[in-house]
C-alpha cells in the first residue's frame, strides 16, 4: 500500500470516535497500514494534538474490537496523528492545511497521496470538496480520494445535482461512497460462496430458486434522529441505499478479486435489469408501515407518532416491504421480496434464497418436503445455513436447521469501517457505492417518493415488536409464498440464549 | 401390524440376548409391537419359561438402548415369551413346537402368522427350513416368514446351492435376509436426502460429482473369531456383503416409501450394471492387505499372523480396497472407491461423494478452492456433512466441515436391528438383502475370489493403526484422486474428545 496522509474531516465527531479510530487501530494491528502513515484530523474546536491523542485513546479503549491493552502499540498508533483547526468555509484553513500536509509529506519524504474523509454532514460535501479543489490540496502529483458517506441525495434530482457539484473537484475513480452495509464480511462472501462451490452453483438459478428474500429489520424506534428520520423515512433511510446494494451484490454475478470497474458493470447490469416500478404500481407492489404502539422484548414502547419530535399527524414511513423482478435471462421469474423497518420483532440482516419444493411423489401419503432454503445472516451475527429435509417422512415438518461455515457473534466479525478504510486506502472500489448505481437507485425509487408524497399509498400501521403490517405478508401470500423466519425467530432466539451452541470448528484439510 | 408368533431359534444365544430382545424391547416402548404377539424361544438348554424370562430381562438391563427400568412394562413385555426345547435335528420336537405354537394361536383367537428367525449358524438354516415344512409349521393360514442372517454362502456356487435349498420350503418373498448395515437408519436414508432436497439434487449426477468413497474400517483385529476369519478375510466378511449393499443403496435411486418390489428392482439394476471384473484386472483393481504389527490408540498391538488361532503362513485378507464403475447413463464416468479392513487408524463407516473442483478463474492468483464433500456418517455416529468453501482466497485451504441435521452419537442411534425387526414383522423387505443381490454380488467378487486363491494379487502388508497398505492410496491417486478424512480423523477425533459440540437443535418450520 502507497504512504498517504489520511485528511479527516470532522475528528471530533461520533463517527470518528466510533467507527473510524478504532477501525484504523485493528488495521495497525493487522499491519495493513503503511509504514509512513498520517492522519491529520481537522475540526472547528482548538485542540492540540495532545488532546486530539487523548480523545483518540480514549475512543479505542471504548470501542475498538480489539483491547488497546499494547501501550506500546497504542503509542506508536498515536504517531501518526495530527489536529488542525480548520472552518470549512474559511478558505485560509484550507491552505494552512495544506502547508501542514506537504510539510508532513516532505519530512517523511513520502509522495503527496491523499485521502479526503468527510465525516461531516451532507450539507458540508460540496463546499469542503470545492476548497478542496481551489486551495490546491487536490493538486498532487500522487493520488487524491474523496470518501464519503450517505446520504447521497435525497430524490433522483438533488443526488444528481450533488454529484455534479462533487465531480468538479474529484473524478468518479476518486470517490469512495461508503455504505457500511457493502462492508461487512457477509455481504462480501455472496459472491465467493456462488463461485467456489459447484454443488451450489448447480441450484443457483431460475430453475431452482423460487424467490430471493432480504429483510433488514430493527428493534430500535426512531431514537434521537426524529428531525432527520421524519423528512426521510425507512424508503431514504435504507431502502434506496442498503438494500438495494444487497440486492446487487446477490444478484451481480460479481467476479472474484478486486476487478472494481468490472464489479461497478455487474450492479449497474442488476439496477439497469429492475423491472421498473410505474407509479400507479406502487400501491400493489410496495407496502408502507408506520409503527403504532407494541412492545420490544416484554417492553412496552410508544407509536412512532408518539415519539418525541415527530408530529402526530406524520405520514412518515418506517416500513417498507417491495417486490421486485430482475428482468434477465438468469433471474427471470425469480421474485425478489425487500423488507426493512424499525421496531420490528427481532434485530437481523438476512438473505433467504427459497428453492423450489422437491417435486412430489405420485403417492399421496409421500410429502415431498419442505422447500430448501439457503440462508445468509449477516448481521448482528453471521452465518451461512442451508435448510434440508434430513428425515423421514413422520418427521418431515421438523426440519433441521443446518450450518455452513462458522457462526460468528456480533464481536467477533471484522468492522465492515475496517475493511472499507483498507479498501479505500488501497484504492479498491468493489465494495462502494458507485455514481451508477446510487442515480439509478433513486430512478428506481422515485415513483414511491412521489406516490409517497401524494399519499397514493396506503399507511399500515403494525404493532411495534411485530414484523410489519398483514400488508406485507399478503404481498407475498399473492404468490403463494410467505416471509421465512418470522415464526421462527423467537424460537431461535430462545435457543441462542439457552446456550444452543451453533459454532462449528474448521478443520484443515491437508 | 398383523398378530403374529416369532419363533425364534437360538433363543439361548449371543445374538439373542445381545440385540434381538433388545431390539423387541424398544420396538414394544415405542408401541410397534402387537398386542397379541408372543415369542417362542427354541434351545437345546433344558430351560423353564421363568429362566427364560429372566434372562432376557438380564439382557435388557445390559443391552437395551432405552433402560429397562419401568417394572410394569417389563413384566408386560416379558409376557409376549415362552421356551421350548427344540433340537434342530429332531422330527419331534418340531411336531411339539407345532402343537404349542398352535395352541397359542387358539388361545389368543389370532391368525397363524409365523415368522421364524434363525438366529444360529449357517449350518442349521437348511436343516431347520426342512424341518418346518416338513413338520407342518410352514403350513399356515396366515403368512410365514423366514429371517435368517449372513453369511449367505462362501462363493458363488456355495450361494446358489444354499438358496436352492431353502426355497424348497419359503418362496423369496418369504425370506428376510438381514444385512445389518441396511438397518443403519443413515442407509435408509440415503435415498431420501436426494430425492427431498432439489438443491442436492441439483448436482446429484456426473456432470458433478467426481467420484464415491465408501469406507467401513474397524480398529479390532480379528479377536475370537480367527477360525472362522482365517477362512472368510475382509472380501467374504465385508465386502461382498456390506460394501456392495451400501453401493448399491447409494447409488441405487430407490423410491421414496416401502415399494420393497422396486427397491428390488433398482438394486438389482445396481449389480447388473457394475462393469465385471475380469480375474485379469483384479490385480490392478482390487488392493489385497493383512495388518502387521503396529499401534491402535497408543497401544501396541501384535501382526495378523501372530493373532492366536492365525496360521504364520496365512495369506488371508485383513483389508480390501477395490475401484468400481457403474455402467448406466446415471454414473457412467464417476469411479467408486471401496475399502474395509481391521486394525485400521479408525472404526468408522462412511459414504463420501467428492464433487468436481470448482472452475478455476482466469487469474492464476484464483484459486478455485477446494472439491465439495457430501459426507455420510454411518456409523459409529451419524450425521451428514457438506463441505463448502466459505472463506476468501487467503484461508481457502482452512474448509469448514459443515453439519447437515443432527449428529447424532452412537447410544442415539435406534438399533439397527430394531428398523430390520420391525420391518420384518410388517412384511417390508425393502431394507434386506434378496437373492438377486446377494447372487450378482458373489457373481461380481469371484474372480477376486479365484484370484485370491491362486495367489494372483499381492497381499500388502499394513501396519495396524494405518488406514491400509500404500497400494490402496495409489489406487485413487492413479485417478488423480485421494482417500477424504485420512490425514483429518486424528484432528476430527481429538476435537470430539475436547469436547466440540457437533450438535444442532431442529427447529420446527411452522
Amino acid at each position: 500500500m502507497d504512504a498517504n496522509t489520511f485528511v479527516l474531516f470532522g475528528a471530533t465527531g461520533d463517527l470518528a470516535k466510533r467507527k473510524i479510530y478504532p477501525a484504523l487501530f485493528n488495521l495497525f494491528l493487522d499491519g495493513k497500514l503503511p509504514v509512513d502513515f498520517s492522519v491529520i484530523g481537522l475540526g472547528r474546536r482548538e485542540w492540540s494534538d495532545e488532546t486530539f491523542k487523548a480523545n483518540i485513546e480514549r475512543s479505542l479503549h471504548s470501542f475498538s474490537r480489539r483491547k488497546a491493552s499494547d501501550a506500546e502499540a497504542v503509542n506508536q498508533f498515536l504517531g501518526f496523528f495530527g489536529y488542525h483547526v480548520l472552518n470549512v468555509d474559511r478558505k485560509e484553513d484550507y491552505q494552512s492545511l495544506l502547508q501542514r500536509v506537504a510539510e508532513r509529506e516532505q519530512t517523511l519524504g513520502v509522495a503527496p497521496n491523499r485521502l479526503f474523509y468527510l465525516s461531516v454532514g451532507p450539507e458540508l460535501f460540496e463546499t469542503i470538496a470545492a476548497h478542496i479543489e481551489e486551495s490546491g490540496l487536490g493538486e498532487t502529483k500522487g493520488w487524491k480520494r474523496l470518501v464519503i458517506e450517505k446520504p447521497f441525495g435525497r430524490d433522483l434530482q438533488s443526488a444528481r445535482d450533488f454529484n455534479a457539484q462533487l465531480s468538479k473537484a474529484f473524478t468518479e475513480e476518486e470517490i469512495f461512497r461508503i455504505d457500511h452495509y457493502l462492508g461487512k464480511p457477509m455481504v462480501q462472501k455472496l459472491q465467493l460462496l456462488q463461485q467456489t462451490n459447484p454443488v451450489l452453483q448447480a441450484s443457483w438459478n431460475n430453475r431452482y430458486i423460487a424467490n430471493v428474500q432480504i429483510t433488514a429489520s430493527e428493534t430500535v424506534g426512531v431514537e434521537e434522529r426524529a428531525g432527520y428520520y421524519d423528512h426521510s423515512g425507512a424508503l431514504r433511510d435504507m431502502f434506496q441505499n442498503h438494500m438495494l446494494q444487497l440486492l446487487m451484490m446477490l444478484a451481480g454475478h460479481l467476479p472474484k478479486g478486486d476487478d472494481s470497474e468490472q464489479v461497478r458493470y455487474k450492479k449497474k447490469h442488476v439496477m439497469q435489469s429492475l423491472e421498473p416500478l410505474l407509479r400507479q404500481d406502487v400501491a400493489t407492489q410496495v407496502v408502507r408501515g408506520q409503527y403504532a404502539s407494541g412492545s420490544i422484548q416484554g417492553k412496552p414502547v410508544v407509536g412512532y407518532k408518539d415519539e418525541a419530535g415527530i408530529p402526530q399527524d406524520s405520514h412518515n414511513d418506517t416500513f417498507i416491504a417491495a417486490k421486485l423482478q430482475i428482468e434477465d435471462d438468469f433471474w427471470r421469474g425469480i421474485p425478489f421480496y425487500i423488507r426493512t423497518g424499525k421496531r420490528m420483532k427481532e434485530k437481523a440482516t438476512r438473505i433467504v434464497i427459497e428453492f423450489r419444493e422437491p417435486v412430489k411423489q405420485l403417492s399421496a401419503a409421500n410429502n415431498g418436503g419442505a422447500p430448501n432454503l439457503l440462508v445468509f445472516e449477516i448481521s448482528p451475527n453471521e452465518g451461512i445455513y442451508l435448510r434440508l429435509n434430513t428425515e423421514g417422512e413422520a418427521q418431515q415438518q421438523d426440519l433441521t436447521k443446518v450450518l455452513i461455515g462458522s457462526h460468528k457473534s456480533g464481536s467477533d466479525v471484522p468492522e465492515a469501517y475496517e475493511n472499507l478504510i483498507y479498501d479505500a486506502l488501497r484504492g479498491d472500489s468493489s465494495f462502494f457505492a458507485h455514481w451508477d448505481e446510487v442515480e439509478l437507485s433513486w430512478k428506481w425509487v422515485q415513483p414511491i417518493l412521489d406516490a409517497y408524497a401524494a399519499n397514493e399509498v396506503p399507511l399500515h400501521e403494525y404493532p411495534a415488536g411485530s414484523f410489519g403490517p398483514q400488508a406485507a405478508h399478503e404481498l407475498l401470500a399473492k404468490d403463494g409464498f410467505e416471509w421465512w423466519f418470522d415464526q421462527e425467530s423467537e424460537a431461535a432466539s430462545e435457543a441462542t440464549n439457552a446456550g444452543t451452541p451453533l459454532t462449528q470448528e474448521p478443520l484443515s484439510i491437508k
